[in-house]
């Protein structure tokens, strides 16, 4: 692919099927290797679908044989020599972190469809995601160590977190090629599927979690489970649920949610998210 | 069950076996649905069991063939909406985080005995124990998006901690049930037993924990691991710890404890939690 | 061995085996319980390795059929009557916190190669080391809850990290010695060998991981997991990792590693530890 024709190709696509939304890393001659411009496309997507009601969840995958091979090393060893940043005049954001955190940010769930190979931030970024599956071809590479770097994206929060402390050091400080059998063990996914099925799979996790769920429940219990897994006592989740249950206690959804059960009929749930999420941490 | 009878008759019992107290959800007839008052006096048997050195763990089970089935939806569409706090104007406590909290801060050990399905607040309040055991027919449901609320009882902290972020977030946003076989592999609950097994293999294990062991000592290893749990640093739990170790070295207990160790004969532990434990945590 | 021999000999042996330092408890005939001056030559092990460049990981093991049988208690019942701490008038550093600490800290990782039993002090100091093998023979006794005493070397902090919280509190309420493979399955070790291999294995596993990764990169995603894994937010963590994506960019490194991937061959990272390392988070 010329350059010319690469700069009028988005290295992100963004494709729907009914209520589903589906981020496509889209570089496929270059194993969707991971660019500034794809940082900015991928958070762009992200920004769509959150304002979309019509979005109930997201899939996130690659076009190709790989899901991501990591930052484009096409600078070869200048790759990691950062521009200050503008504003401070020190180190400017990472962008696998802020890919990463506009992830971890989506209202929405997201689904992450690993179609095939995954190192580096190719990896990292996929553990904000509420679900990971992968192809059973796939194999995944926390390779910092070995290119002289450290975990980025956030990944020294998100998956000692995800796979538990003792993996998470076996991985990210050796940083060998991880199996896809190896994965599933050790809870990095939730499921393995034939390159060919990973994407219709994820599809069809993804409309589980949206159906018969209400969209504003979903996103505050997202945000929610985040915060208070690192929160530093169970006495800060009871006040930040308390008003969650008192503010959503007298909301049509809840109406809705409870009626429909009694009446074993499919709810209807009426609250959008574009009509607003209460702050539930700052009180 | 008229009306009467049931202002009469406490929905949580306490029964003893020898040092193990029984606390049982008991509305039978309504698949022990949690009410107000099932709150206020699970509240009261663990204040009841913590002020009786006599009783050395709790197990929580219901009656019949439910554990429980949730909040009690006898009010319809309005049973979540509440009154508002009458000291500040806002948002009430919610009742299902004040029994969890309730149980977290049992000075005994707690073993819940998960007899049958467990829904909302009927699972939520048994991750505050230190084990669950289930009935194989037994089945859990974190349906709050499927009624427009969130997760409650303090689980958006416990649960994380219990299973993990990722079953965590899967559970909680899709809401369905899930089956005794997979809260056994994603460890929600430590084995699974008949129906008709589950209570007295929960009063085994029970037993197994308080047979020579120091009651002071377990109490203070409860508050400290689940305060260290969630603390910055490993520094924090040194510090506290070199306060217990510190505090308890000189107690009779751990004269008896090595004592007894050295002779190979079973310890007598002289000290009573009502004797008063040491705040490990404020220096 | 009497007291002269035994004043003699260290109780921890520092051996080499190429890039990797083998850190020995080593009172063979007392089942290497842990004393005072074990501690002090612990730590000073450690600082040994941490200022050799040379060492690129320890092996942490002990001789003879045990790997450490805990305290030493040939004091008795007044084993741990401690002496307050002299500067502060009050409790005195718990001296496996020191160890465990000091483990912590290391600047190479480190694998605890768990030779046989393994009890009190002598599992929890090895819960800071990056992984944990152990002889299918050995045995793990969190025991202190049946000496009166309470978890200590900061395993109120490591052990929910290592074996999540159930199984946590499971084992250190009750205290019960817990065999090879419960201890496998629960993750506390990553694998079983023979009693007369696991020494080999831990070597040949310290081998992977310090072939073909940067020194410095190592010893910064080390000190970055911990950090983070109990860390309030990813945000934080984004801060963190910014700044050493930032600083690592311009190494010698990052281009020795970049280069010899796109090359196919083995990188030689140019960068020493003892170049010192960035402070991360104080920003």
């Amino acid at each position: 692919m010329s350059p010319d024709t690469e700069m009028t190709t988005s290295p992100v696509l963004l494709e729907r099927d009914g209520e589903i939304a589906i981020v496509r890393l889209h570089r496929p001659d270059r194993l969707n290797a991971f660019t500034n411009e794809m940082c900015e496309r991928l958070i762009a997507a992200f920004d769509e679908t959150d304002a979309d009601d019509s979005v109930r969840a997201v899939v996130l995958t690659g076009t190709g044989r790989a899901f991501c091979a990591g930052a484009d090393l096409a600078a070869g060893g200048e790759t990691f020599v950062l521009a200050d940043d503008p504003d401070t005049g020190g180190a400017p954001a990472d962008q696998g972190g802020r890919a990463s955190l506009r992830i971890h940010r989506s209202d929405k769930p997201v689904i992450a469809a690993i179609n095939g190979p995954a190192a580096g931030v190719g990896v990292t970024m996929t553990l904000p995601a509420d679900i990971r599956i992968a192809s059973d071809t796939a194999k995944f590479g926390f390779v910092f160590t070995r290119r002289g770097l450290v975990p980025e994206a956030c990944s020294t929060w998100f998956l000692p977190r995800v796979v538990g402390m003792s993996t998470a050091l076996e991985w990210t400080l050796g940083g060998r090629m991880v199996p896809a059998a190896e994965a599933l063990e050790r809870g990095l996914v939730r499921e393995l599927a034939p390159a060919d099925r990973v994407l219709d799979r994820a599809v069809e996790l993804a409309r589980e979690l949206i159906t018969g769920t209400a969209p504003v429940s979903v996103a505050l219990t997202r945000r929610m489970m985040w915060r208070m897994a690192a929160a530093e006592s169970p006495e800060i989740a009871h006040r930040a649920e308390s008003l969650a249950i008192y503010l959503r206690g007298v909301s049509d959804d809840v109406r809705e949610g409870v009626e429909s059960f009694l009446a074993k009929r499919v709810p209807q749930f009426p609250d959008r998210i574009s009509g607003g999420l209460p702050d539930l941490f700052e009180t």
